[in-house]
């Protein structure tokens, strides 16, 4: 999926040509049938994908892995039952550099197969027991559910929605730095939606708790599954009236106005961006978003 | 929030005038001071508001409440900290009956106040353990988060990403019915997002797994929260070119095309529809997308 208007890559993480084949998940029988020798099964060293020098995922067989492996069903590709193992252990928080380098090198189908996979197995690591009473959970529907054997309680693979926002004031745009970031790195704005709100109200909340700045008109742009753990990037643009910044020290390091030219330049520069901003990498519906606003 | 161009109401469960005050959360101390005689505790019946004639939701003190009830923090509203008590029960599911009559009930802002809420005591009853190792947990941040006392896993309430859309073909949309709808009700084909994809995707894959259509040109229009038990409905428009379908019977007991005519009969009918067909009720975005169409 490429956003309208720009020249930019396809966004990270989308456009699997996996079919989820969701009438198959429900039918064990159907399902017991696939895994067949024709079967294929990621090749995942715990959460990390193993390919060729092509940037191709490599596959396993089904006869290649130990017989007590948990595996989640993908879907269909080729006329063939996709598989993926569930590691010993799982990993919550932001994306490391091995998986930094895994966006880089993996082509953009095989990376949107791979984030996927790479969400469900993990959630099925971090969620084997049931949350409502303690007990163990089971995997069900080609896994794509657990079920407790205590209370009977269903569980389901989470995604959480995240807003991502440009905020523009007299052609400049807000952006803001986190602390983890490497040095002249900003990037937009982001927070989760929380319950009881829409998106449009999840965004205005977030830039005024990190930045202090009201923001109106409100609009969707795009979005990206991003496979750290399991979020639905929600990319928005808004405006504000008032570019006065009050900056919540415990989220950003800094936050502060780019203007056009800035932004151009840094884009232009490529990927040692210049002596005041280091452009979002072309994997971040940031990148996406501040590309949009420029060429639009 | 009301959809621009449309004379439907408010979006349901959107618009909460509390102040969600995160910083507050982070600050036990603060959080602390607050639970004094001027704080509020939602009065809840489990997960069910208990409310005037007027639609206000009522309210107890803190002195009101037994020593060992688990209360959340909503935020500030009227210079007054807000809290909710954690039930003894959750409950996933649709809404039920009651649920319907408590959004007909109460005001806009307090239906809005106490979505959020229920999503939340909601989760909390349902994640008294950690799903990543079977061990009890305990709120943190003023009932945003849950602390495993075994692994030390971080829990947060869970916000489930819906796309509800729809589908437009030669000034005809695509409606469809789900078997415990009521008769004659139909509304716009909805499912989860699933990890590993985009909203635009998740719409399209829904609409093909449900109806058999495929669909081009997905637009997001707007979001709702949706607290039962946490969606966040996200609504978009589809065009389909081919109108051709094939209903997936499990999850639907019909689906068909509706003329431009029999939708604006159906709306101008009110609360007890035409003989063909129940328009969705102003609670549910459906009913304001639908209206976005007609009145586009």
């Amino acid at each position: 999926m490429h956003l309208p208007g720009t020249a930019a890559p396809p966004i990270a993480f989308a456009g699997s040509p996996i079919d989820r084949a969701d009438h198959i998940r429900v039918d064990p029988a159907a399902l017991g049938n696939l895994m067949n020798w024709r079967a294929r099964v990621m090749n995942l060293d715990g959460l990390l994908p193993e390919f060729d020098e092509q940037g191709r995922l490599l596959w396993h067989t089904i006869a290649d892995v130990p017989e007590d492996t948990e595996l989640v069903f993908l879907g269909m590709m080729d006329d063939k039952a996709h598989f993926a193992p569930v590691p010993a252990e799982g990993a919550s928080g932001p994306a490391m550099p091995r998986a930094w380098q895994v966006m880089q090198m993996l082509q953009p189908e095989d990376l949107a197969i791979y984030g996927g996979a790479r969400s469900l197995v993990d959630w099925h690591a971090r969620h084997r027991f049931c949350a409502n009473c303690g007990a163990p959970t089971k995997p069900a529907k080609g896994g794509w559910q657990r079920n407790c054997e205590g209370c009977g309680a269903q569980h389901f693979p989470r995604t959480d929605p995240v807003t991502i926002m440009l905020v523009e004031h007299e052609d400049k745009l807000l952006l803001g730095r986190q602390p983890r970031f490497p040095p002249r790195m900003y990037s937009a704005l982001a927070g989760f939606v929380e319950p009881g709100e829409t998106i449009e109200e999840a965004v205005a909340r977030e830039i005024h708790e990190e930045a202090g700045v009201r923001v109106r008109d409100v609009r969707y742009i795009a979005s990206q599954p991003w496979p750290f753990p399991s979020q639905l990037m929600i990319g928005c643009t808004s405006v504000a009236d008032d570019p006065e910044l009050t900056i919540d020290e415990t989220e950003l390091d800094d936050a502060r106005w780019f203007t056009r030219a800035e932004l151009e330049e840094a884009r232009a520069a490529g990927e040692h961006g210049t002596d005041l901003l280091y452009f979002p990498r072309p994997f971040a519906i940031a990148h996406h978003l501040i590309a949009w606003w420029l060429d639009r």
